[in-house]
């Protein structure tokens, strides 16, 4: 059993946090929100009034936190968690965030003696409440396999990437890929469809051909064709567009840091804004395929 | 045993003849290239001094041409095949063309009473001579019915995708699409190893992930991650550039005739373009990979 | 004075043929639609029950149609006018066409004996009824000589691209260029005013510097920048969406023609046909600046 | 006559200051290279050991700085210029930088009770050296009113774009757009050529039409066209690609922190880092006209 300091208990933290105490883990948590906080303390968790009193005694500290600057403001500064963690703690991110800032945060931590790893996350709030998260790691072996007995208990799959910041850089440009895929796809049916095909027949088609990729899969973004899609639900829950430009735009910044050209996923980046900004940010972010559709 | 006229006997159409004959049908084959025609004829087809002459007393005629141009040219106007063929004989036509240009010559068939199916292919010449092409067939049931024995002896999957035109329409939206995704395949790749993640583990997490597709299956475009892939043997052989550009081209006049959107395919196809004119043509697709790269 | 037949009398080619008539010339008429012709013949011109009937003794012949297939029918074909002309007649297109297009009439009328040349116009209905047309024209300088003084009554300049299809060569080079110019125009203001800047203050600063651009000097598409423009009257009138589509239809038909690449225009006509889908195909083309608005 | 402190004597800042010593100011200098300080020296500045020493006694500073980074390291911090101004000195920092970080930096000089203009520049080395630059000022009136006479020593038009931070978001917002209609130009004139048509003929027409732009006025690149252009000089000098990828940089940070939808702005970034990274990196940014040209 090990103690667990928890910072961030959002609609993913929540129920993560839940899944370690029910595994018998002490969970001491904080977040601004009393509410959220109030959630896991029902379940088990113990309420901190600051993240430097949740993690005092801790093995491990977990964060969660939805952007960088959280981030940085949690671990960094005169006051960041880095000058209060006792000796050998362990840190776990588990936020999304820029790459850059993940190795700033892990290059403080280091030289405070702490070792720290990037663990991003996806599989939404479904994964988080059913403990099947993908983890995409960044940081040591020897940090890894310290974390991973817990990262087993909040999910299914465990990649380590590479060094620090890694897991960051390893979700950005997966889920950029995964934005160039959904758009290339939406776009092809409809052009299939354009022409009188079925998207049905035609999905299956490019499914088994080289045209072949996760959205034809398991996500078609074309209603009626796979009803357990958000497609087939008026694009409701799933991976909401907002969500997707936060990535898009993590994957961006990341380009213009290294210079790197990605005119695919910059491209996909601006569709997806036009069209969060015509109201479409809280549906699924398959729905790009309504870009594409006459009026 | 049927009597088949084959029109076209290039890199593809030659050995397709060729798995007819094999598999004991008459094959009465017809070229502009004496050498081409000369080939088959050395495994069994009787040579024929017009296509017209190629096509009499066939019960099935199988055309595999260049482009729209001489699919036209071969049956339409005053001495076109469609006034020379034995009635009842079924017209499979296997180019790659415009999804209007089959439309128009199998209106062209259906009003002088003839079948057709337009059939293209995916696999390439590898395929073409292993016999294990995909087909991808627009025509009615009735007819396909009937070409289907021939279509398995020269390939593996056989698509209906829907009436005339509609086996186009598949591969271009399939290709478009291809081209979509192995180019954000190569930008997500160039981003990971820009921010110093190895391609090898990069691309297994992708692949596991949201972002998989082909590309990272069997086809990888970064150098030395997939051994048998072109790319690790300096993008040589595989599917070339210029066929993209081909493919991509009947995708753009097919998005233009349809009044479609497809931004993540024209930017491909302009991607594709570039990258062609700079000396790339006849090396793989694949190699999209290298304009990410820095000098 | 000089007897002109006139084919095609819509929203442009009836106010051209008025103010031919104005001047002084005979003008012969056709339309399929019979009021467009009764609204000509009321200011002076012959009607016609065909188009061979228009140009049955006539100097010159001036057609104004909608595409590339209308002028084909009219020119081409067993029954086509180059079959009808009295030698020595000039013609003259002001249709907007393919490029393409525009070189097969021309080389039919060579062929025939006839001088032809193209002459797409730019400078819509206004410029149409007030005689001031922009031509842009693809011809001999012989056969622009005897054009010119018909041209300079319905249009002010008057530009001679070079060969048969210069001038559709030119026009869909300019009105691509627009559309980025147009859309990069609307993007930096946006971006601007996202900024916190005033929109006015910003385009006097581009306009002065090297972004300086026609859209930023005589049709600003923000709105209440430039009290005339379409923008500060909800976008109404002016060059329809619909239009600008067909135009960018024409530059990328030419483009997959001659292997060219054009990303930015691809782009553009793509975020245009995004735009026309949406229900703006009748509002002018500057209204693409709504597509970078927030909701 | 003032004193002035100027830190940053590189290629811009350089001739900056000696015009400024030429009209007759006291200009007390400080740059991390010797050998820049030196050159300044020798026409009558006063070298400094460092920033601090050079602006002490200050009327006015003047900063002309590579990026965010040095801008900020030199004003803000426990030791930055704003610890150690005389009152009523007045801050105008002429680098081109992120809009966001030059409102930070605007927002500690005020809080401590300086004026600061951000005052990025346009118009390269030549009009450094000529003193004809253009300076697009965020800021209050009060403090531009102050400055004005110094740039005005420097530089031939002063734009006003609004508070601090907004002369950069102008000239982001210019060079965006400047990038956008030279990748067009080049774009619509390839196309042309492709054609047929004569690179010069077609400038012309679209410059006289709706295709009129900067690029088309006094840059236009296509080599040959104007004898004056970089294009006609083997893209030799000029705006160098590596600055217009740096500037799009800015651009694409500010649209990410706004969320603002720059489709084509994007795409011009994406095309420029492929161009630079082909070694293009220090000539003409106009040479993007070469991407277009087969090899």
């Amino acid at each position: 059993m090990s103690t667990i300091g928890f910072i961030g208990l959002g609609n993913m933290g929540g129920p993560m946090a839940k899944n370690l105490l029910n595994a018998g883990h002490q969970v001491k948590v904080f977040d601004l929100v009393e509410a959220s906080m109030a959630s896991v303390v029902a379940e088990g968790g113990t309420a901190n009034k600051s993240a430097a009193d949740a993690v005092r005694g801790a093995d491990l500290v977990i964060s969660m936190l939805p952007a960088s600057k959280h981030v940085e403001a949690l671990y960094l500064g005169d006051a960041g968690l880095i000058t209060q963690l006792d000796a050998d703690t362990l840190i776990i991110d588990c936020s999304t965030i820029a790459p850059e800032s993940a190795r700033k945060v892990a290059a403080a931590a280091a030289e405070a003696g702490f070792d720290m790893i990037d663990a991003p996350v996806s599989g939404g709030v479904g994964g988080a409440v059913g403990g099947t998260l993908t983890f995409m790691v960044g940081g040591s072996s020897k940090a890894l396999d310290i974390a991973r007995p817990l990262l087993e208990i909040m999910g299914k799959n465990i990649f380590h990437a590479g060094d620090a910041g890694a897991g960051q850089v390893a979700k950005v440009c997966n889920n950029m890929l995964l934005a160039v895929l959904m758009t290339g796809t939406a776009e092809a049916l409809q052009l299939g469809v354009n022409n009188g095909l079925d998207p049905a027949v035609l999905s299956e088609i490019m499914q088994k051909s080289s045209g072949g990729n996760w959205a034809l899969e398991v996500y078609n973004p074309f209603p009626g064709v796979m009803p357990s899609a958000p497609a087939s639900n008026d694009y409701a829950g799933g991976f909401l567009v907002d969500l997707m430009i936060k990535d898009l735009g993590l994957a961006m910044a990341s380009a213009l840091e290294t210079g790197s050209s990605t005119p695919m996923g910059a491209l996909a980046r601006n569709l997806y804004v036009t069209h969060g900004a015509k109201g479409n940010g809280q549906i699924d972010f398959s729905s790009i395929q309504t870009s594409f559709q006459k009026q």
